[in-house]
């Protein structure tokens, strides 16, 4: 452990280098506001704000000055990093580029208030998909292409992360999958990251762009093809329909799913697969239970749906296929309002709000290899009961796991957990009844987008009070940094030289 | 390990043995029959079944020679014994006393189905307090003695497993105590038991008495006094009124908070306190917690009352302290219906459902000690992640706790909340709505008594669906034995030779 303070220097660089992309990436906006609308170009002012176009050139540019002066003026920092600015600048990274990524949104005017703004680019940003908007279609569309471009880029930011540089901090489910080296193994990050998101980037790039295509093949628009396939490769959920994608054609709705489920499996098996390593897919248990989760929770509601709901088959499976795909990989998008099937039948959609998507995944969550490991450990308790000398380890993908991680997995469990009964407390304590606070926090720290109770999936949250926007905005943000991230910056220890 | 196979012939002795105490303490309620409804003795035969005083006679007399017949016929016993016939024997002793400790409800009709008169004596022996009458008041003196007796022995059984037998299994919170031995010493079960036991009976006796007397002194009559001491000691919640405790004296509701808060106390601490070991006491940490969170949610909540819904000062201190140490005791008395305050406030109450009483002590639920290892725990983490090569244990009462024991606390809460879980999929399944069922599922597995949405504290259990009840009763079985000692019978480790 490095006994020098915190190395903030370079954490503000680094603030400052991903300020000038994001200013970048706000700009890519412009060419769509200018061909879908170009009368803002002619007008400033509008009644509510900004028009469109100057929003997003004026907040583009805003955040790209920020960034480069921010760059510039720490030039000199030394280029020493430990854990410790690892932890804060992951923190960081999105909390500083949800507060310049949504001042479009503010500048515009249609989004209501600074809070509105920022719980929705959060909710971008963490690949929530949770929406304070009534009437999405009325948002013209460079902002919509902004709004759906924060999933993307948040999907991004979570691959580098998750695969990359969590497993360094000692965090994430990915560290599972390296038995070897149960804690982090250096104390720099660097070494293989570049390389390695590279890599793992493009297969993101090339399935958005093969999903754009196929949606563009169902006889959906380039614009609404692009969005879509931002928010499905991202597990987001953002649409820019107002009924989601409960709108659209069966085959549409079986190309996002499909696109959701490649969202939601580990990079590493995308990767594996282009490389015709069939035997490491095989052998990969985490994928073989996510795999098992959907068709086993999708057969069990589709037979509740035709037998207690009359439905047909082929829309039954549909709609709870989609529902649970959605739900399991933490995306977010409805074709069809769950809270209409009964009780017993959603109540199994709500416990896959408690798994996530696979580790390495753009998924949410608690993650499936996570759950997985949990199950396993449980199940050898018994035999550890009535063996009490053994010693019997978790084994997953045929490797023992070293107790430490499993120990690691559980704590994480219970911190998941308890932030989850913290967030339901405070919002019962502003003012919501029961269900929707379970709903709402559970689908805000797992990254999902609807709720249940007066949360569910056709309603949004614009009429939450703003303290609920802003406890709503940290729990996604504590969901998608897999908390200890978040959290280690807030105890004593942290900041002890 | 032995490798012999269950010595069932033991275990059904010792159910013989049981079942013939049992028959003893079913018959101990025919003077009250005798005394409150003479007329019950010249009629057999009442329209709806038979007369309380031959229920009573009957299903005693029967249960005693079924007893003695077991008794007599297994004599050739050998005593070996292991952990497997220690497990069999707990989790039996429940079933086997339920089962015929609701003849006397089954037989005089009061109880409608033999379900209910299960449901009802389950209830009663797991200390649980939830009950499927709709008048209480109409049910004769006899019936009700004895419905408040299962709670007694219910609580006598819960004090001699809980510091004796359990820590043998490796079971159970009390180990957390004795951080010498991680796991169970012996395969043995026998020896301090009888004595450890009697010393504890007597504590729970002399209480039970002092709680009766007191309760007389506030114009309670002997029935009801000798009734609600008995639900009072064993945190089980039966009451002979239809309102619970609600119609009492402030003075009557104070004495029974004092002694809802000395049951749910680790009886081990009462022993130190009559020996005047009183370091003992002031280091026991857990006992610490316990105390801290009855007064500060008794605060939290009696603020929000004041504030809220301008209660009087008194009135909402007494309120608020009544049922917060209700649930934390998991005795489920009622003398408030906490539904009627504003969400935010009863959300705190049932964060207590996840809480219990402490080790030891009659109450039910997770045990205030194991929160405490947990929360320990997962403070450490973070220091944890920042040194990872160091070791560092959980302290408790100022001695590090084995890794191995906080292991086991971890999966018992993870068993808890997975039961939990199942528990509400169920009940949603059977057609419960999602708030009954998170509070029914929580309340059985608790042993508190009442829940939460059409499950309140003003509600009871009379129109949730015969299997609802028989799974809510399994649930009580489960939480009040501690999941393992009777999940581990279902393993297929236990049966292996």
């Amino acid at each position: 452990m490095s006994r020098q303070s915190v190395n903030f220097k370079l954490v503000f660089r680094i603030m400052g280098f991903l300020l000038m992309l994001e200013g970048i990436a706000i700009l890519t906006a412009l060419p769509f506001s200018w061909f879908y609308d170009p009368q803002g170009i002619s007008n400033f002012k509008l009644p509510n704000g900004i028009s469109e176009f100057y929003s997003i050139l004026v907040s583009g540019l805003f955040t790209f000055s920020i960034g480069l002066f921010t760059f510039i003026y720490t030039r000199k920092a030394n280029k020493n990093t430990t854990k410790k600015e690892g932890y804060l600048i992951v923190s960081l990274s999105w909390i500083v580029i949800s507060l310049f990524g949504s001042l479009p949104f503010y500048l515009s005017g249609y989004f209501g208030s600074y809070t509105n703004a920022f719980f929705e680019t959060m909710s971008g940003f963490t690949t929530t998909g949770a929406s304070i908007l009534n009437d999405i279609e009325s948002v013209p569309h460079g902002l919509l292409f902004w709004r759906s471009l924060t999933h993307w880029i948040g999907g991004m930011g979570i691959i580098v992360l998750s695969l990359a540089i969590l497993p360094l901090l000692g965090i994430g489910g990915m560290q599972l999958f390296s038995a070897e080296s149960p804690g982090p193994t250096t104390d720099k990050i660097h070494p293989k990251v570049r390389e390695m998101a590279k890599r793992l980037w493009a297969i993101y790039v090339i399935l958005t762009l093969i999903q754009t295509g196929l949606l563009m093949l169902g006889e959906m628009s380039f614009f609404d093809a692009i969005c879509h396939s931002f928010a499905t490769m991202a597990t987001g959920g953002f649409s820019t329909q107002n009924t989601s994608i409960a709108g659209y054609s069966p085959y549409i709705q079986y190309i996002i799913i499909i696109f959701m489920i490649l969202a939601g499996t580990n990079f590493a098996v995308h990767y594996f697969i282009l490389k015709r390593k069939f035997s490491k897919v095989k052998s990969n248990e985490e994928h073989l239970l996510y795999m098992l989760l959907i068709i086993g929770v999708s057969i069990l509601i589709t037979t509740g749906l035709v037998s207690e709901m009359n439905m047909g088959l082929e829309k039954a499976f549909r709609d709870s296929l989609f529902q649970v795909v959605s739900i399991i990989t933490t995306t977010g998008f409805v074709s069809a309002d769950y809270l209409l099937w009964p009780t017993g039948l959603w109540i199994l959609l709500f416990l896959l709000f408690f798994v996530g998507g696979s580790a390495g995944s753009t998924g949410g969550g608690v993650k499936v290899v996570r759950i997985l490991v949990l199950i396993k450990n449980s199940l050898l308790e018994f035999r550890r009961l009535i063996h009490p000398q053994a010693i019997i380890p978790v084994r997953l993908n045929h490797k023992p796991v070293p107790q430490k991680i499993v120990f690691v997995v559980i704590s994480f469990f219970l911190f998941y957990l308890a932030t989850f009964a913290l967030g339901v407390v405070v919002m019962t304590a502003i003012g919501l009844d029961f269900e929707s606070s379970v709903g709402a926090s559970a689908s805000a720290i797992g990254n999902i987008g609807p709720g249940i109770g007066s949360l569910g999936p056709v309603e949004n949250y614009s009429n939450i009070p703003d303290v609920g926007k802003w406890v709503l905005s940290f729990l996604m943000l504590l969901g998608r940094l897999e908390i200890f991230t978040v959290l280690i910056i807030f105890s004593p220890t942290f900041w002890r030289k």
